[in-house]
């Protein structure tokens, strides 16, 4: 420690903590704009441009977040830690970590890393219009490449998977993956034998033509209904849908993509989307600009986003709820429909290519695939250049479907151009968190009560209580702890499936 | 000069140049696109997140900026100018005037009036909504107040307003203005007369509904025909057009705003920003990331702007030209009437409320009222609650119309809100430069040629060559002198003027 440190007193320093975070969150703000600017607004060409300015910006990240300066300050404050209070311990603990991480990458890497992912971003759209897997191939192996290295820097202790499935559910391994996948697995494959010996339910009410304006009312009245406060949350158009913040919880968008021939895609991802925007703007407000702002892991984040989309949007309920509005925003399509016919469209099981499209009983069988080829693919077991063809495999292995070309198989997802690798098993941790907190919640909620109302004021009220004011306070360990009061348990969701489908398929 | 200074060769210094202006243009790119958002496309309730962010980033800029490592590079680079490239040695003398000047205002007053500004747009647009200057008053006071603060603390030997014009305009002083608009009352005055003593033409094409989607089509081909490269140019709606690059000349946005009762402000708003990116983003490709990209003043900016909306875009020959799109994307409005009648309709002079929609003889005196009232705020002979009633008193003398509200009147631009105090003679003053620049054109040009056939390559051509290019490489006048090698002179565009309209009106 310099002399520097020495005068500090302890006020000074939290407030300089406070200080160093919102100065990351400014440059995170304009990072984070630079990237959506690219994927809704920003002319064709002008990717290079982005990328100069994000290596730079990129760059001054990681000096300042890196240097001598901010490491005594944040030493300084661990040795001080019985003076804090629960959260400032909690950021200090992150911020460590992070620059501990972050000191491990030679700097030139870290920036070229940025640098390649606004290239990837750019190649990724480019070869998905063109179905052409060949001209992602090397761009997606260096990002393959970079991530692995990466974790040899900062983990070497580790199996350099591991490390990837930390970055997004902290003590996440492949052993807990592999355990939790098995379980849904089981449950999962009788349970789609049975609905596939069934008759088939209607599923015609989502075709015909739905043109993007009128899907784009249909987003902003689901957005008002789940509860969204437009005020702080926006909605664009992308290729893919996501949810970002800007900086801090305060300004927040979800985008969503209009396909003119079936309004459902839109309609639930910006019910899914919308449930990651609840979580992050429901952090408290002191949270805003610090490392606690918004959700704490992507598993957690998913739980939220799929019990809107699913568990609350595609239930009878909210059918019956919502089929009104749809029926007065596209009349003649609707007509001669009834609430139960939406309800049933919307949950038809049917094995499919594209993952955003899938319903609850497959969904996780896409997950497994993406999981089963990026662990291989980073344990060095699989080229990526073969990644089309186990790809395709795969599908026919679990789902029984061909893959007709690159578009609707391996270039369906924009994760791995975005460098998201170890980010996937969020989502089937999401869906089976996201069960048995819909279990806990009905102890003291009346959910049914709430969608029939169409009035989300008590279920947004207990998630806002349990889980979102906290931000990432707690490890997402210790929230389900808090929450559930019991350990996890995939079955929960197992559960909650074969009674939904028992019922829609008559089993 | 410290031994670090001397370490240096000139190779690495001429290096560190340009790192600097790149880390500079990033910076710039995020803090433009952060505001930019903020106009376009952000939720209602997030002018507070992005106040904090951009605080923090102005800061960064300051303090970078003005940081004894970069004023030691400077220092040294100007000691040993004779090694340097002409461009080079402007760079450094560009980058040395700014920091010269930022060193003289205290940083917390620098990044507070970043922050100011922040807030000021936002309460500007309630304020013009709700048609109310006591909402705006007390931001606008503090506005002008910083603006005469810096003046101070920049440039003490100056008359404060002095100091403003030189922001926009290098070397332009009250003085020139004076006598400047003195030339143009002169010779607009008398004209208006006559034109007023005359039969008025029709304009009723231009009312009607025309729906913002088809304005938007119309649009996007006039930014093709007028040989914007839309690779690079993006296009959006605002309540006040404008023109902005992010980072560099690599990516431009335009944006409009659409009047569904006259498609006449979109139109030529469109053609006034694509002037403007026309102008940026012809720079020399070396000049992208460095102090000399894009333009080198606001009037030879507004030269072009104004030079393709009013010189090319409101000549008959281009009416004639466009006309049969027009009548293809608003066919029934259009049914009955012919490309004289566009031409008429968009050169209709009519004394009005608001600028951005005048005619281009009475376009000077909006000008004029505003020069005089700033120059009286800044002269502290005005107070900014009285800036209503004089606007009010003005327009009646100057154009004889009644103002009904703030939103009309004072309200009505975005410039002062935007910190802007000093912008507005560049109109006039490009105004004036377009009609000399086109004089001088035409000795080599077919300009008429080149509008009747829609192609603006040989006029593209000959703007690129003689004023884009450069960039900000000369200063102003010589600019000018080496365009014209004439002095500037204002009676081309009286002249211009006159011939102009003793056609329409038959005079």
């Amino acid at each position: 420690m310099t002399d520097n440190a020495k005068q500090w007193t302890l006020e000074e320093a939290r407030a300089a903590l406070m200080a160093l975070q919102r100065r990351q969150a400014a440059y995170e703000h304009a990072m984070a704009l630079i990237y959506y600017d690219g994927v809704t607004a920003a002319p064709r060409e002008t990717a290079e441009n982005r990328e100069i300015s994000l290596s730079i910006l990129s760059e001054e990240v990681y000096k300042q977040g890196t240097s001598p300066e901010t490491v005594e300050l944040l030493e300084y404050l661990d040795a001080n830690r019985d003076g804090l209070t629960g959260d400032e311990k909690r950021m200090v603990h992150l911020l460590l970590k992070d620059i501990r991480n972050m000191r491990k990458v030679p700097m030139e890497e870290y920036v070229a890393y940025q640098a390649l992912l606004v290239r990837a971003d750019d190649v990724w759209h480019r070869a998905k219009e063109a179905s052409d897997f060949a001209m992602f191939e090397p761009i997606l192996e260096e990002i393959f490449e970079t991530n692995k290295r990466f974790a040899g820097y900062i983990s070497p202790e580790k199996a350099p998977y591991d490390y990837c499935l930390d970055l997004y559910e902290e003590g996440l391994t492949t052993e807990v993956c592999d355990a939790f996948f098995g379980k849904l697995r089981e449950g999962i494959v009788p349970l789609l034998k049975r609905i596939q010996a069934q008759p088939q339910v209607d599923g015609s009410l989502r075709s015909g033509t739905f043109p993007a304006a009128q899907q784009e009312k249909l987003a902003h009245h689901l957005m008002k209904v789940i509860g969204l406060d437009l005020g702080h949350v926006g909605l664009a158009t992308t290729e893919h849908p996501f949810t970002i913040s800007f900086g801090s919880h305060l300004d927040e968008r979800i985008t969503t993509h209009y396909y003119e021939e079936d309004f459902g895609f839109s309609m639930f991802s910006v019910i899914h989307e919308g449930g990651h925007a609840l979580y992050d703007t429901g952090s408290e407000r002191e949270l805003a600009f610090t490392e606690l702002d918004g959700g704490v892991s992507m598993g957690i984040h998913e739980s939220q986003s799929r019990f809107y989309e699913n568990i609350i949007g595609r239930s009878r309920g909210f059918c019956e709820m919502i089929f009104p509005k749809v029926a007065e925003i596209f009349p003649e399509q609707m007509a001669g429909y009834t609430a139960e016919d939406l309800y049933r469209a919307v949950n038809r099981v049917c094995p499919s290519l594209i993952r955003t499209e899938a319903d609850e009983v497959t969904y996780c069988l896409h997950i497994m695939i993406r999981y089963e080829l990026e662990k291989r693919v980073i344990a060095g077991d699989l080229a990526v250049k073969d990644l089309p063809a186990e790809w395709n495999r795969l599908y026919k292995e679990y789902l029984g479907v061909d893959v007709p070309d690159d578009k609707h198989g391996v270039l369906q997802d924009s994760h791995w151009s975005g460098g998201m690798v170890g980010y996937f098993p969020s989502y089937a941790l999401g869906n089976a968190y996201g069960a048995q907190f819909l279990a806990k919640m009905r102890e003291t909620v009346d959910v049914n009560a709430c969608i029939a109302a169409g009035d989300f004021g008590p279920v947004n009220d207990w998630n806002r209580e349990h889980i979102w004011r906290h931000g990432g306070r707690y490890t997402p360990a210790e929230l389900l702890e808090r929450v559930l009061g019991a350990p996890f348990d995939p079955s929960y969701f197992i559960e909650y499936l074969r009674n939904k489908y028992t019922d829609i398929y008559n089993l």
